[in-house]
């Protein structure tokens, strides 16, 4: 390969020849001079030659190119150092003019967000927006770094599967040979059934897909999802406690790592020292007595959600919340009921800037119990053998949690739509790119 | 959460009082005296009580348990210790008999596949068939930890897609809403893509489907794939670069931190120093000579990998090697011309053991080669401009590969079925559990 210098590391170069490879960013004439910008992967770079260069190469913004020159101080050029340039190599210039600008600082502004996706790779070149998807990868190596510290394993687990874990509606059906099978919701039965085969603590990073009709900013028909289960555990907060720590290092390690990330979106990260937690019932008691919404089933909508973290930001200080103890009519078929609370169960969500990141809960363990709520359900228990029969072999109490990718990623940089978070995002009407 | 106390944990705890928590793995009587063994995911220790306490609590073999008592040095024991029971806390007792031994050593050999996959759970409580995916999860994160280290980032792209990216076949179809769509067969696509977005180099680790119908040991319909894609390169050999480096990564963390597991698989993991890179053409020609083999097309089967490994094995003295400059027939459409050598490709895969355990080279990146490369194999461009227009906006020369994760652990293992490398394998029968 050949010797290159990444922009990043122009710094320490100052008087040596180098060659950089990247993208024309932007090509600014200046009488006879000109200013190239050069793009590559770590930063931008000023490149300084003549306006004979620009017509020898036919240079346009986009061109891939190798450029050799000496690197030069320049207290004024951005990281202190530009090239004066000797060589061009045009490895591809654009054979179609762009249909939109990726120089352009505002892009975010600019253009409608079905244009930034259906322009997806060029939208990606725009600094601000690249950005997005390199503190996504951070939280996912925070998630996995975190786990594995705590014991856990990571696993794989088949996305087509034969019967939902949700019940049967939003399912996508796939055509599997002479089968009918289903993509996977969550990776829930399968996780539990890894603590059962002796792993005790799992946790899978990947797809899942649900078939939901509705169309809203903060849906994806397919989305990647931070799935843990841990067993031999007391209850539920054992569940909590464990994501209270996981935020507090995933908080820390972006806060490190993307300090400029978050600087270009505007955003602060606090970390926050509790998560509060907050029955669902006192929740909507709360926002009935306060804004006079009336939550019957307790099913907050997405204003009842962000009117109660802004309660409990005022009231204790952090953007986060954890509403517990979910009647048993809102959960799945596997949450464990509350012996203390008849109606409700073992279960939370957690909110964060007003939106749900996170589903978890215990689950329930004792095979008959589990049995009696599958057939409770009208379920034909048959159907899950695999995966009741987890439970008739020796299981432990156990619970886990699942968090949205794309979310807490919106949350944190404050995109107003889910799909902003999703490199390539399918949704009722997209498929494509 | 309770006080517990790992089983890997207790030799820093002789004389104390602890709790463990796990499985009861066996339980033997010796006149009035019982062992128990107990096992959790950190290991097993031997529990040291009497046959009243195991008739009171009514013990069985995987009855999951909290289990109290001292810890008492016993050089005879595994880990140097073991403990005499004080008090212990059923969990969740077996419902239903056993229908495969857990505790057996030799369970590899006494049970066929088919019964190990349909009691998958049980099979992995099994601590030898257990370390399969402890061990496939170093491999996960030493994949991600080397590219991280390179300047990679980890993206995650749609399974759900329009078209495949291999040629039609093979693809497994979903109903999505109104539309037609197939589950995807690499992320190819959409990891060139996101070169050309900016991120230069990229790696997913995801599901991929492949509806092929031959059942084979050697294949899955659904399985992880490891995959990399690197822009600014000079050819393909850069790409095989990164990969030796790579594999010389992996081997060496899977030989320091899966040190027990090889040596319960009597396995050795040599790390290569360098991987020979032999033109396919030659490997065919050495298969003649040697053998008596032919074939025509450059298409080795499954005995000719083995005998070209083997030779490779006797000749280079490494169990790895690279087969280069496939043909253009046998290749996508996508892969680089080999302008030194007209009608095969910049293109290789990697041997391992006799089984190719990846596929990668070079691609072509000018926009006006690669729309020819597609009319030439009759696809209609206007379904593939999601993709085809990435290439007309600047894209420098790139390559990547794909590494079957269950394949590269079933090789390190000795597997002789990649089925016993997927947790929950899907194959042409196979979709439960």
């Amino acid at each position: 390969m050949k010797e290159r210098t990444l922009v990043s590391d122009l710094g320490s170069s100052a008087g040596k020849d180098v060659v950089v490879g990247g993208w024309l960013h932007s090509i600014r004439k200046q009488g006879k001079i000109v200013f190239l910008l050069l793009r590559d992967r770590s930063g931008i770079v000023q490149i300084v030659t003549d306006a004979d260069a620009v017509k020898r190469h036919d240079l346009r913004n986009e061109t891939a190119v190798w450029i050799g020159g000496t690197v030069l101080q320049d207290a004024r050029a951005q990281g202190g150092v530009e090239i004066s340039l000797k060589s061009v190599e045009v490895l591809s210039r654009p054979a179609k003019t762009l249909p939109i600008m990726v120089n352009e600082k505002a892009d975010h502004l600019k253009y409608e967000l079905e244009t930034i996706l259906n322009n997806r790779v060029l939208s990606l070149r725009n600094p601000k927006r690249n950005m997005i998807f390199r503190l996504q990868a951070e939280i996912i190596d925070g998630f996995r770094t975190y786990l594995r510290s705590q014991g856990f394993t990571e696993v794989t687990t088949p996305k087509i599967i034969v019967s939902g874990t949700e019940g049967g509606t939003q399912l996508f059906s796939v055509d599997y040979f002479d089968k009918l099978a289903y993509l996977a919701q969550s990776p829930q039965f399968y996780k539990q059934m890894l603590v059962g085969a002796g792993y005790e603590r799992v946790f899978e990073i990947g797809h899942v897909y649900r078939a939901e009709i509705h169309n809203t900013a903060r849906h994806l028909n397919e989305y990647v999802s931070l799935d843990y289960e841990m067993g031999f555990i007391d209850n539920e907060h054992d569940v909590m406690d464990m994501e209270e720590r996981l935020i507090v290092h995933l908080f820390d390690r972006v806060n490190e790592s993307c300090a400029r990330i978050l600087e270009e979106y505007g955003q602060r990260l606090p970390v926050p020292e509790r998560i509060p937690r907050i029955p669902v019932k006192e929740a909507c008691e709360l926002l009935e007595r306060e804004h006079g919404r009336r939550y019957p089933g307790y099913d907050l909508d997405p204003e009842g959600e962000r009117l109660i973290c802004e309660w409990c930001a005022k009231e204790h200080g952090t953007e986060l919340l954890f509403l517990i103890d979910y009647p048993t009519t809102k959960r799945p078929v596997y949450a464990m009921p509350h012996e203390l609370k008849p109606g409700f169960t073992r279960s939370f969500d957690l909110l964060f800037r007003g939106l749900e990141i996170t589903t978890g809960g215990q689950r329930i363990h004792d095979h008959e119990t589990l049995v009696n709520a599958f057939r409770g359900k009208g379920l034909v228990t048959e159907e899950y053998d695999f995966y009741l029969d987890t439970f008739a072999y020796g299981m432990p109490p156990h619970g886990g949690l699942a968090i949205g990718l794309e979310r807490i990623t919106a949350q944190i940089l404050g995109l107003a739509n889910v799909r902003e978070a999703s490199i390539f995002p399918r949704d009722r009407s997209r498929i494509i790119p």
